[in-house]
């Protein structure tokens, strides 16, 4: 059988792990995929040629990308140069020329995956993107096929290794969100920019697709709400742990009867459940269905090697499928094309959660009664609360309290009442709580 | 687009349940498969119609199963009678009229398997079987796609939910074997012949089929190394803790060397490893990778709608590409059916572990010596050893070590010789050790 010709954009740390992995397991690869697939054409600008084993072994090397989507003997283009342009141009432009597309880049399919699949679909051709979605972890598969007998209930993952990573050093070490910061960066775990690790705006993009796949909806990047991990203190990692918890940034996906819940944010969930043992950069996603339950999926989330491996698994599909009829193929967002609803994404502020609340007060009575008091006017009710006391010559407690499940709006305005106060110091600190019962 | 018509064999737990996710989530299906997929014709001996819903939307059903995989109007079989014969010679005829079929079937896939994808081959039909492995996890399609681009190293799985439950009740509460397996049996969890789950017979079928799809080799079950979890007793796994270690009851496969591992028994594993940490009836498979590393899929291993979940996602896989061309599918096997090796399963003589062993000797001096003596000289080095102290008026102690790695056959030699000493009462109980390092 004729080999399978790649076109491949990129030879960074991703597109360099491509390269190891296409050529590296080779022969493996040609026994799964029933044909060879073989690199035809690369382009990048600039690539460190000593690093990337297997180069040699790329028919063609150029620095122009628009030359490899379209060269004519191209069967299918990866495209990892990441950002939104020329990724996009590029991507559109192989699709027009009749050719497959695999992508890493989670940031052009949160954005222009509507218009890029509207482009496939019209044309013909796939375009893949396991890589876009927890690094190596085939979760894009799960929900699109292995879970496709399912209603989706909810989705809470672990979808940033450099967030993760940070939050698990504060807790073991007691240490401060910004010295533990600077050490991922040293360590290579965080960029230069921490924004979009740290802010949850890479997060943000992850849940956008999740979300897609598993409720039938068009991607949605804008409506995905989004908090990052940099007002968390060592204290709230330490309280949280009092009352049993830990503090995940995940990222939570859920259809309710109202609508559907895209949110990122630092998350308090019981440490007794599996994914709160989930530790330093790696990523997990738990799904749960009405059939088969909660499942979860585990794995490296970033790096070259693993994100290659979902980008190699995304060119094997395509090749063990390369001759089937384009309206026979498992639809790019799960659900048939024509299938997509528009349920309503919510607003933040109709989002139902319980709450752990931290706040500085004056040390002296009818302080928790008021605070108390607004709480229960406001509908909230209070699971436990814990008074720190203070320390010698201080005149101020803090006060931990965990809520039961109200809608944020309402919370909000429960909380504004409470910063009024003359007796509270300060705004009050708030981590959203998932029970993640299955 | 034609409804995909359905022909059901069984409707007993995992038969009612199909019948359940097929009808209750019809309309989800639909928009995920593209296109209705009906229930035209199912055959039971005897069911309960009062416990399945939905069961009123089957066209026919009948008692006659060979009439089904006969009628010419199905597209799809589902085989879910279980057992070895009618089912082999159900899904070999329904082969042979050209029907794709699913199967829940371990037992067959595990012995019958290599006969029955030929001749799918052979007819260009496909025969899923995710729901044989691990229930509603969708492990086999990660083996088979997922994880495709990479050399996998090693598996190591949960998978038998009744075993893991009594292993964790006897770890939760100190209790022994039988009288746990009592309660699971009262519950439900066990059968009333518990012997396929505890002796490791059920493990024993699933991790065939693992270690074909993972290492492109030919299902040999009658070559897979099975040891039950009934001999483990309540001061093992106390023991076990105190050395930082859980027993799980895995199925491992892996690839060295010399062959390949294929092997069910009570395993030793760090406590700090997710898997360790998967409780009760849960299940769970841990990959080990060259490109991605480790990857973890957990979830319901049994039960109606866990199982029926990965049946219907089997059917909607075969909805899916309905129209395309036999020679451009997804292998069986996850290798293409040419490229199976014949790769040697390796004897359990063979396998290289690390050991906890448990012995009881008279409370003397020099009994330590001659064991540590007679390890030394079968080269097995010792990583830890514990005395327990004797009760009052006992001449006894127990005696626990954990070794480095060792061939079986070297630890065999060496057991015999201690087992011989004098001063040593009884057998030694031996169980191997696994650090499931990523």
């Amino acid at each position: 059988m004729e080999p399978v010709k790649i076109g491949l954009l990129g030879l960074g740390t991703v597109g360099g792990g491509t390269v190891s992995v296409l050529t590296g397991n080779a022969e493996e690869i040609a026994r799964r995929a029933g044909r060879e697939i073989r690199i035809a054409h690369a382009a990048a600008r600039d690539y460190d040629a000593s690093r990337i084993p297997g180069l040699e072994r790329i028919d063609t090397i150029g620095d122009d990308a628009f030359a490899v989507v379209d060269d004519p003997d191209i069967d299918i283009v990866i495209e990892l140069i990441g950002g939104y342009s020329p990724a996009r141009e590029l991507v559109l432009k192989a699709i027009e020329n009749g050719k497959h597309v695999v992508t890493a880049n989670k940031a052009l399919i949160a954005l222009h995956g509507n218009e890029i699949f509207a482009a496939a679909q019209a044309k013909g051709v796939t375009v893949a993107f396991e890589a876009a979605v927890a690094g190596g972890i085939p979760i894009i598969k799960a929900l699109r096929e292995g879970l496709a007998a399912n209603h989706v209930e909810w989705i809470a993952g672990i979808i940033n290794g450099t967030g993760n990573f940070i939050l698990t050093e504060m807790r073991d070490k007691g240490r401060a969100f910004a010295e533990v910061l600077a050490e991922a960066q040293q360590l290579g775990y965080a960029e230069a920019d921490p924004t979009f690790d740290v802010e949850g705006i890479d997060a943000a993009h992850k849940l956008t697709i999740l979300g897609s796949l598993a409720f039938g909806i068009p991607l949605q990047f804008d409506k995905t709400f989004t908090e990052g991990i940099s007002k968390i203190e060592p204290q709230d990692v330490a309280y949280a742990a009092e009352f049993g918890y830990r503090i995940k940034h995940l990222g939570i996906a859920r259809r309710t009867a109202a609508g559907i819940e895209l949110r990122v944010h630092p998350t308090l969930i019981p440490q007794r459940r599996l994914i709160a043992n989930v530790d330093g950069v790696m990523n997990a996603v738990l799904v749960k269905c009405d059939a088969v339950g909660p499942t979860l999926y585990y794995g490296a989330g970033a790096g070259a090697l693993p994100t290659a491996s979902a980008v190699v698994a995304d060119v094997i599909d395509i090749a063990r499928a390369l001759t089937s009829d384009p309206n026979n193929r498992v639809p790019h967002l799960a659900f048939q094309p024509d299938e997509l609803t528009d349920t309503p994404v919510l607003p933040i502020e109709a989002v139902e959660t319980a709450y752990y609340l931290r706040l500085t007060a004056l040390d002296r009575s009818g302080v928790m009664a008021a605070i108390a008091g607004i709480l229960g006017e406001e509908g909230i009710s209070i699971e436990a609360i814990k008074q720190k006391e203070p320390g010698e010559g201080d005149t101020h407690v803090s006060l931990i309290m965990l809520t039961h499940r109200v809608t944020e709006g309402d919370m909000n305005r429960a909380m504004a009442r409470i910063e009024a106060l003359e007796a509270v110091q300060g705004p009050v600190a708030r981590i959203r709580m998932e029970s993640l019962e299955g």
